[in-house]
């Protein structure tokens, strides 16, 4: 395995170890641990951000990928945790989503160093908070950072906006206009790059080989999540614009594989679980869009990780069931 | 016992169990454990949406408590506290909620059903969480799962509204209009018909005496709860209408009722505690008031569980007593 | 000593012991177990409030005060707690913010007792809760008492506002005027006076003695956490006029002393973490002021708070360091 030589070699040189350890990190925004998937994931977001005329988002995705890793080597964190790139995902999804809401300004770096660093604490913080629970912390400490990050912006003249707000009340939407069919097929693998907070088909197709190639079932169950979200979103009536640009779509495919193929052990019975779980996932996400609109903040990866919590949490309450596989200590246990 | 007749035959007849069951949950509403307390509370509620030209909030509550208590039966949820009727009461309130502030329309009913299993998963989840520190989960997780089927119906064309919003910041409220004094004995009876989102008096007294039915002392304190709730709403100058509809009262009643006689054990010391409690509930019921304005949405019952966790929760902190009985495990402990 | 001679004295004469308790109480803001220095904090708010012509402001820290520590009392709290000033602490600062937000008026001081003994019942519940992770419950319970206290008031007619919102959708903030160089001096003083929501030198000079008094270090780390703040609000662009009332500096002053010197023992390490974490408190301050907006309610220190959590909450993650003391049992240890 070609994960497996890469490793050999980095456990000897410690620069290595340090790239090996980040592409881990990069891997496990989709619960995977292998530097090949996270070679390839990187590969799609600077493609993604090339093709949006927005390099900053490459650029910031590794600033916090190694910020957060270089964080994690400064606070002497787990060991076994920090072998698996637990503690870079985080820190590159905050260096993805600056740039993608912030204008271009040299403070704006300032803001991603001190996001993937905090990012690193928060998520020992937030891991020794859910493992009361052995729940996972998963992406809660990005989004926590990011909205802390975002909302700061608007009380800072020198942290220029660019892709956010404005501040408004909720509305009740109107009928809107229908989705074609013919743009299902973008949709689907727009739902899957926009986990990376990108609007592109490539990148997402990227996405889902990248995971393939460390897991077909995480893989299976991305796109399921995919189907399922544009399916629902559809039949409730969500934004068409919304739902085109893929942003109903990004948390329901990141419940789909947690509830269905990660976090428990994949059977019919947990496949329809993770179905429900899914579909509430867009209704999750329905609902932070209207109670984030007076604050003027994307939700991020919220809707996953609120529903995630949810459907994971009861385990320890189920008469027990060969099909669950116990859920062992917050974020640092995901791939034990 | 008429409870124990039933629950003999219950015990037989797999429909019949599950119908003892499900009554039963219509009771833990009011922290009861009784099929003939939660068959006349099913009645109340028919009578209040009768009376209202809005039986869809009867047939909601069927459908909430039937779908909650079977999703329970999936999920092979706890025996032990399935047989209390643990896992309806959350369901009921979702289905008695959602017809409430949504329009008549196909996908409400999809709603109510997606929201009553939800309601099962969140009940257990929130059971495992407030375990930790053996404080009941309570009307939690209908609080949860209905805030976010909410929010989202304002992003969802299809999920119209009926009767909620529309969001507003929150405005000083004006001295306003008195309230006749040949009004209160309607109002004290409303305040305890809007446990179940029902301003009806007949329901109100006909919920006085379904509990009365399972407990004198239970019974005895909603009543304290809606006379020390409709005194202090008055006396800060809470706005009229509100107060005239029962909305200042309800989660004060369940206030009283937890803090006063199901949680503790009751005595002069517990009633002046649980008094302190309900005035509070008053104040945080304002609070919440003011901060869902913006976003449009019910305070539902969130203003007694959060008194409610913030007055158990020292328990453990206090100096022995023997006035206070142990709180067991979550959720699962009410009648134990 | 003579806090040693006044507790000697104290604990032959209930009143006496009653006084100490309190000052003490007082000195715990800042993080101090110390009568005398609760006696030239006290003295520093009749000052400041004096010197603002709301001499309400102090009679309100007394009430709270008292109020706070006498349910203590009532409530049979744990007496090891209970005499290191652990009761009062968050009473005292109800009780000055009511009458710093609120309108003179009879029902306000119903506000400020219900709030002081409420915040007693609430620092039990917070105590309960956050010891599961070893972090203290500090000024948590202050912040969600007075929130529901503020929040509600906006729907009370006879509670009416001095000085507060109106509530408002969040701006983009544009680039404003300058800080004279000459103001430095007076904005760091009024950083420490605003702990006390109070805006003047001389306060946050007599704030600083009353620090030192009892630790050099603690008063360090306080004027530390100004200097940093002001530079990082200035860098970023933070409103001129909110900078130079104070306003992002007391949550800074209170996350060095607790994350640099109280609750990790000091070292360049330690130092350099305190320094990151002061840094994303000015963050975590402008984060909040846009949040807030909509609901026209003063921050408080929440961003202290919720950094200190951020922070200290690692801890049990980090390989073990001899610099790295343990952390106690909630509320109750900060003085072990």
């Amino acid at each position: 395995m070609p994960s497996n030589a890469l490793s050999d070699f980095a456990g000897r040189h410690p620069v290595a170890r340090f790239i090996d350890v980040s592409l881990r990190g990069a891997s496990q925004v989709f619960f995977q641990n292998n530097p090949v998937t996270g070679l390839i994931v990187l590969a799609a977001i600077f493609w993604g951000g090339y093709a949006a005329g927005n390099l900053d988002v490459g650029l910031g995705a590794i600033l916090g990928l190694v910020g957060g890793t270089a964080m994690a080597v400064l606070l002497a964190a787990n060991r076994a945790a920090f072998d698996q790139g637990l503690f870079g995902f985080n820190g590159i999804l905050v260096g993805a989503a600056v740039p993608t809401f912030l204008a271009h300004h040299p403070l704006m770096w300032a803001y991603v160093v001190i996001g993937a660093a905090v990012s690193t604490v928060v998520t020992l913080a937030i891991a020794n908070v859910v493992r009361t629970w052995a729940v996972p912390g998963s992406t809660a400490p990005f989004v926590i950072t990011t909205w802390l990050l975002m909302l700061a912006s608007y009380s800072f003249a020198s942290i220029p906006i660019a892709a956010m707000g404005p501040p408004a009340l909720p509305a009740v939407l109107g009928a809107g206009s229908q989705i074609a069919s013919d743009a299902w097929f973008g949709i689907l693998a727009k739902n899957i790059s926009q986990v990376y907070l990108l609007e592109n088909v490539v990148t997402g197709l990227l996405f889902v080989i990248a995971i393939a190639v460390s897991s077909i079932r995480g893989a299976l169950f991305a796109v399921l999540g995919s189907v399922v979200s544009l399916i629902v979103a559809v039949t409730f009536g969500a934004k068409a614009s919304a739902i085109g640009a893929g942003l109903f779509g990004f948390s329901a495919v990141l419940t789909a594989m947690a509830v269905g193929a990660v976090f428990n052990q994949t059977s019919i019975r947990v496949t329809l679980y993770a179905a429900l779980a899914t579909v509430f996932t867009v209704i999750v996400q329905a609902a932070m869009d209207t109670a984030l609109a007076p604050l003027g903040i994307p939700t991020l990866t919220f809707p996953y990780v609120l529903t995630m919590w949810l459907f994971l949490l009861p385990k320890a309450d189920l008469a027990p069931h060969p099909h669950h596989l116990p859920v062992s200590n917050g974020v640092l246990a995901k791939t034990r």
